[in-house]
């Protein structure tokens, strides 16, 4: 059976943020990531659509990538959240990262048909800047390695709406 | 209008290789990057659809990711193709690659509504590893920079089958 996610900072973003086609809530053909906390990791769990393959019977790396980025963010989101001392669930406005860099090893091929689950350590490496170490695994199975570098939502993106 | 790529490595794909969510042409659901050359760039072109946007206005980071991604497996497989003395549309069978590892920078938001173009440039760093390094375009504005491990399909994809 899938985890789930209690307090998933996704659900918190306000309307005008909540349209990502990863995580968005609003977005209807998107793949609603949430993410919350599980300790001091942070967890997204997914189980992927049938057509997310790369192969039959492997999942496709681009959605791995994905799962990673806003995965990343979404960390990045919450760690930042608790430093201002608030959790997801309290109703306060949480803060809005946007990814710089994104990376992805595939250590094993992904099976298909289990729920993903992707557990992140955050760093915060500048007030406006964190990064994230994310595993994936499939199952108990470690598939993928990654880490984001995610930088508080700049200016260029509301300046040129 | 967008770039039409002529001769894509993905249309010579044996069937059973065929189902990859980002650039397989038999999966329905799926992205259907088609990756041929340009003189001696590989190139992919994609408009992305109204739901993969990051923020209303953009596009979502983990597409152009995908886009990458292929664009790298087939940037790969079109050079081993080519020092194999072929070209896609000669009917002969193609190499097959999967990613070994990916890696993004976001260098500014992404436009939604033009199409992307992915360039890449390939460089073998082994007989069975090829280093592609990939820059997306959207008109002419540079937007991600990337570059794929792309390594020959290992047995273990096959063997767990």
């Amino acid at each position: 059976m899938e985890e789930k996610v209690l307090h998933a900072i996704q659900d918190e973003y306000p309307d005008d943020f909540a349209w990502c086609f990863g995580c968005g809530r609003l977005n209807e053909q998107g793949h609603h990531f949430r993410t919350g906390w599980e300790g001091d990791r942070t967890i997204t769990v997914y189980t992927p659509k049938s057509e997310h393959m790369a192969l039959p019977g492997f999942v496709y790396g681009g959605l791995i990538a994905s799962l990673i980025d806003c995965h990343g963010t979404g960390s990045a989101s919450l760690a930042l959240h608790r430093k201002n001392g608030f959790e997801p669930g309290d109703g306060q406005g949480v803060p809005r990262f946007v990814t710089a860099s994104l990376h992805v090893d595939f250590v094993k091929p992904t099976p298909h048909g289990v729920p993903l689950k992707a557990l992140g350590k955050v760093e915060e490496v500048h007030p406006k800047k964190f990064k994230v170490a994310v595993e994936v695994f499939a199952d108990d199975i470690l598939c993928a390695r990654g880490n984001v570098i995610a930088v508080v939502l700049p200016n260029s993106f509301l300046k040129e709406r």
